[in-house]
């Protein structure tokens, strides 16, 4: 597939653009406090997969990604500002594959650099030249605004065993897929692109987001952890409300139904009865389910790149949407 | 004093319109989590000394507050997102005179409630429409960006012995200042003031925020509970570097001395030490230099009106910052 070659090669080249802007985003090192953790979680890796979508959007629309560079670093600053305070909330001791800034050194540190880190993103945005601010600020602060109430709908279904599928969704659209639209809009904005250009890709980035939260619960279940970068059963052990186990709950009966109520109650810790939930899950097809749905939105960002030009970063997003979903299972 | 009279009423009047626009700040309801401890923090009441310098900065260049709404709502919600987060750290238990909302709900609510402040900082200056709103939102982020890195500084002068009086002018800089200073700032900004004015206004709220700080820090010693909002001494349990402890450490010798470097050390807890120390720091001077700081600062925050314009605005500044500092105590 020399196609497949030329598209991880651009892949690469974007991502190393990224690399280099995140490194001028945080030039100052005092006081270490806030500086040290900034830095050690922007040099944990990560594919980068929003900004390099934002730059992807800006070329679309046939622009020059040098333009989206500062927006592009924003998104992924903000971004992994919700990393940093969803793992102190979460108590979660590792992000891809490091322990997490509030393990490393406290729930203080993970706090302010945290709140800098938003501060760093809003810069980095209001740097942007090519077009006038105002509706860029206003999309990030957007995703902002619901990626906070998203993460209150996911806090507060811990609690609750009468979650549906629909709530689920919801949170799902506000947790993950605003931020991912919310790159792709920004990016064929500061490109500036037609308003049904910026519609598409905006389109595109949410099914795509949605797609992208129904595979991360997935793999909470069924995944390697040294690929996810982070401990199996973390979703099942703080009784996290994910597709597989709502959809598992809708149809399983009997003392299969009786596990599901467990992990509902925050009573499955170990990881045997993790390995239990698992083979549970696959003997009654709720991740056959599960899997459905990710190609199943897969399919609907895919289709809404249509009223795109032709043209390799069309071709590119539609590529990347089959390698970060489809294929990576 | 007709003038004081006419003062405090045009004061009220400001922050009835502040107050009226906090409450369109946050429309939403639900999620819970996120929006009720919003509501009722910001509901606490609060003198609500930032967005009406905000006002009248804008008055005094000539223009009406009406335009500088929703700039005043944003500083005030950024601030007191800065209270939330800092709460946490500082493991406060009231403020404002009432339970902080990690009291109330926990650590987590409070994060994340906190985070969803800033977001709404942002889009209630976003609505801003006399200017176009690259430079405030510039503005704002600075401060933010500034008044993240004074909170780090704080935290790490707790774990020191050694901080200076110069390193504690210039966290209190970062921690208080700027936010006032861009406060005013962004008031003139709005009001589509002169350089020379915007100028003038940050150097004020600059002067008054140091001002501010540093009669905060004696408060905490000399202060009066019910009035204060938050419990006396609690800087001095934690260690935290403040004005009249460095000034004391200065100067005092022997016995005193050995009290003081308990403080330093975190070793001052109870009532009784905490009133010893305020005996030992008023008998040295200590309190009255504190003092005459504050005096300093006002008197230079005062000073740099001078290129602005006669009028009430005017007047009003000049009075606001002795009724806040020099009057007070």
């Amino acid at each position: 597939m020399a196609d497949d070659r030329e598209y991880r090669k651009h892949y690469e080249f974007l991502k190393g653009e990224v690399e280099k802007r995140l490194a001028q985003v945080v030039a100052e090192r005092k006081p270490h406090t806030v500086y040290d953790p900034i830095r050690y979680i922007l040099k944990s890796g990560g594919k980068r997969v929003r900004p390099v979508l934002l730059l992807l959007s800006c070329e679309v629309v046939g622009s020059n990604i040098r333009e989206a560079l500062d927006a592009a670093a924003a998104i992924e600053v903000l971004h992994t500002f919700t990393l940093v305070h969803d793992d102190i909330m979460d108590e979660a001791e590792t992000r891809r594959g490091r322990p997490t800034i509030h393990t490393t050194w406290d729930s203080n540190v993970a706090i302010l650099s945290g709140d800098q880190m938003v501060a760093l993103a809003f810069r980095s945005l209001l740097r942007t030249k090519s077009v006038p601010v105002k509706h860029i600020a206003q999309e990030l602060t957007r995703a902002f605004i619901e990626v906070c109430e998203g993460q209150g709908y996911d806090k507060e279904f811990e609690e609750r065993t009468d979650v549906s599928v629909e709530e689920y969704l919801r949170m799902v659209e506000k947790k993950t897929a605003v931020m991912i639209s919310t790159a792709t809009a920004i990016g064929a904005m500061v490109g500036r692109g037609a308003r049904r250009e910026v519609i598409a890709l905006r389109r595109f980035g949410r099914f795509l987001g949605i797609a992208f939260q129904i595979q991360d619960d997935m793999l909470d279940i069924v995944g390697d952890e040294s690929e996810f970068g982070k401990k199996i059963g973390g979703d099942l052990k703080q009784g996290k409300k994910t597709y597989p186990i709502l959809r598992a709950l809708e149809s399983v009966r009997g003392r299969d139904r009786e596990l599901i109520r467990r992990v509902m109650q925050r009573k499955v810790r170990t990881k045997r009865q993790i390995r239990d939930v698992r083979r549970m899950m696959e003997s009654h097809g709720a991740i056959d389910d599960t899997r459905e749905l990710v190609r199943l939105n897969t399919r609907r960002a895919q289709a809404a790149l249509g009223p795109l030009r032709a043209c390799r970063a069309k071709e590119m997003l539609h590529w990347l949407a089959d390698e970060l979903l489809v294929r990576s299972h």
